[in-house]
């Protein structure tokens, strides 16, 4: 096994691209990638994605995305793991990569899940439940959520405004993010008067529907800094999985597959919570980021919100979540998700955040979901030019 | 760079399994192949599908299946492409334990096409194609696969009559497949007079829309003697792309794809075509059959067909060719394909074949399509017991 470098990453604006088609969206992922890591071919494509056969009548991504990006013949597939399947796709590169069985490997994440052929993206997005046994009942994505969020308040006795600084924090941030598809402040007030989506889930709570494409070159880490001005070395890369129905698991409120996800990437890489500068995490929902910072270890069970509370998730904060305005502000484009986080941190560890720059960023975490907990992928960034 | 085995091998009938949810479909092809190698756990799951989303509603099957096979926990994730969905799954198995990112892989393909809640099963198959330019026209799969078949006739002066040896050859091995959907025989006069589909393709041109799913444990070649009484190497695992869209090819008649796939995984093996004692092909459609030979190096191009009708492609040829039924007898689930024809050449390199074993089986080819040749993934196996 050896080490994995990313060369390069792009990113393309999250918003609604009705103009745009999937492979156009895909390719500018693509192309901004391959030009930041100087690279003109590639030995494999891997392509994190979740709903293009429901919403676009596309299946077959892998073969459609390598040929339109000038890479026709490279191996390519699709990799889904529900609102995973961005890191899921780059869990596959790294390890063909780690493995020596691929050189240069071109991860994109993309979805199109605005202005579709198919039906309502709600109902879409269930696919990431329990067809059978949550779906079928009549739960959505967002109410399964909204069970979550009213069982964390009764159990540690938070009110709904205590989660207000998680859509404060993200939208501060996304107001200096130009990919960002709501780079716009909301205050405390704001938060409270939000109109319900599913109680007691409000529309700030919530990350958005949207369109968008990122990608990463990843490339064994002793030739990346012959080929990159500033590599970024992957020191962990982790999967955990968990039951996709909420009702079959031990403590609803405990996310266990994030918590071997987290502990198994924590143990690659030798580091622990203390250790990590910024965390990049998957707040689909606030409830999500409250219990992801619980499962990674930056919090035991009913404090994470307190982390919230007490101002240390911002940028100068113990533990800066969501730099760039995360799922919540940046936007949500489920299957693009993971490589948009993981592209948000190589920015960190380049010292290219600008105003978002959390100092001093040396080891960054991303943590991407599929549904609520079932699929959970972690990905341990570090700086390699100290 | 390790060598990979086949330590286990399962699976289910072939058929309309109205009665079986599509997680218990995949758990038996689990159980089988876990039994079979006498495991009782795995680092990863990797699971074949294309049409779970469009026609059971469900996605995030990684986890899905894990959970469901008792092995909650695990790296789970699905890979889609399109009907070669399967034989993908396994590339990723085969690229994770060549690497030495894991031990022991299940994977597992799995579909449900008939009693489904989404549209026609012929439109959702229609997303391996190109949803753009080739759907959107109202081109289907089987129309697309027409054309390509009265090409052929035109370009080679043969009569649509010339197909029958494949329709002939995979019934007559189905007959002794008791995990075959249609094991009877059919005549070559019972092809003549076959229903049309899409001029010229008639229903014994055709595979069967049906429900199945096929497995296998991997596991490093050098342990692989201690945990299975009969392992078999993977000597060649490689992918080829192409367009997705058939006009957008050079020659329509030539599969780049398939070619490309079999040179890589011959090169990796260090055989050729001549070395081969059996070749499970996707004979999606008799033309896919007849190119896949010729892409394969059995046969110039133009003279695939020609195998056929001088009976070469029988279990006493010089090809054998869909031993078990092929996807025209045995069945094409479509993502569960790619593994069934593994868990078929598998059976043949085992001398377990019965009335269907090629004599001195000791290198087995399979060789799994997405679209119309814009994915192919061939495995070369060999026996390990001389």
């Amino acid at each position: 096994m050896r080490d994995v470098a990313i060369i390069g990453a792009g990113q393309t604006e999250v918003g609604e691209h009705w103009g745009v088609s999937l492979r156009h969206l895909a390719l500018g992922a693509v192309q901004a990638a391959m030009a930041d890591a100087g690279v003109m071919n590639a030995d494999a494509l891997y392509v994190g994605n979740m709903l293009s056969g429901e919403l676009e009548g596309q299946e077959h991504l892998g073969a459609l995305v390598a040929d339109f990006a000038g890479l026709r013949g490279i191996e390519a597939f699709k990799i889904e793991a529900a609102c995973g399947s961005g890191a899921a796709a780059l869990r596959m590169g790294y390890i063909a990569v780690a493995g020596g069985l691929a050189d240069i490997v071109i991860v994109v994440g993309v979805e199109k899940m605005t202005d579709t052929v198919g039906p309502d993206t709600t109902a879409a997005l269930a696919m990431a439940a329990d067809a059978d046994y949550e779906a079928a009942q009549g739960a959505s994505f967002v109410t399964i959520n909204a069970l979550l969020m009213r069982r964390y308040m009764h159990e540690y006795g938070y009110s709904h405004q205590a989660f207000a600084p998680f859509a404060v924090n993200a939208h501060r941030n996304a107001v200096h993010n130009p990919h960002a598809m709501l780079p716009f402040p909301v205050s405390a007030e704001k938060f409270a008067s939000a109109r319900m989506i599913s109680d007691p889930i409000n529309l700030l709570d919530s990350s958005p529907i949207c369109d968008g494409a990122a990608g990463v070159v990843l490339a064994p880490a002793d030739e990346a800094r012959d080929r990159s001005t500033a590599p970024v070395r992957i020191v962990g890369s982790a999967v955990g999985t968990d039951t996709v129905a909420v009702h079959d698991r031990r403590d609803p409120l405990i996310l266990e597959g994030a918590n071997l996800s987290a502990r198994r990437a924590y143990a690659q890489a030798g580091v622990g919570p203390k250790d990590i500068d910024l965390f990049e995490l998957h707040d689909a929902f606030s409830i999500m980021a409250t219990l992801s910072l619980e499962a990674a270890g930056f919090a035991s069970s009913g404090k994470g919100l307190a982390l919230a509370l007490d101002g240390e998730i911002g940028i100068d904060g113990k533990i800066p979540i969501t730099t760039m305005g995360g799922l919540k502000a940046r936007g949500h484009p489920v299957g693009a998700t993971g490589v948009y986080q993981v592209v948000e941190v190589v920015q960190q560890l380049r010292g290219l955040a600008a105003e978002n720059q959390v100092p001093n960023a040396r080891l960054g975490m991303a943590q991407n979901i599929g549904g609520s907990g079932a699929t959970v992928i972690t990905h341990i960034l570090e700086r390699m030019d100290d």
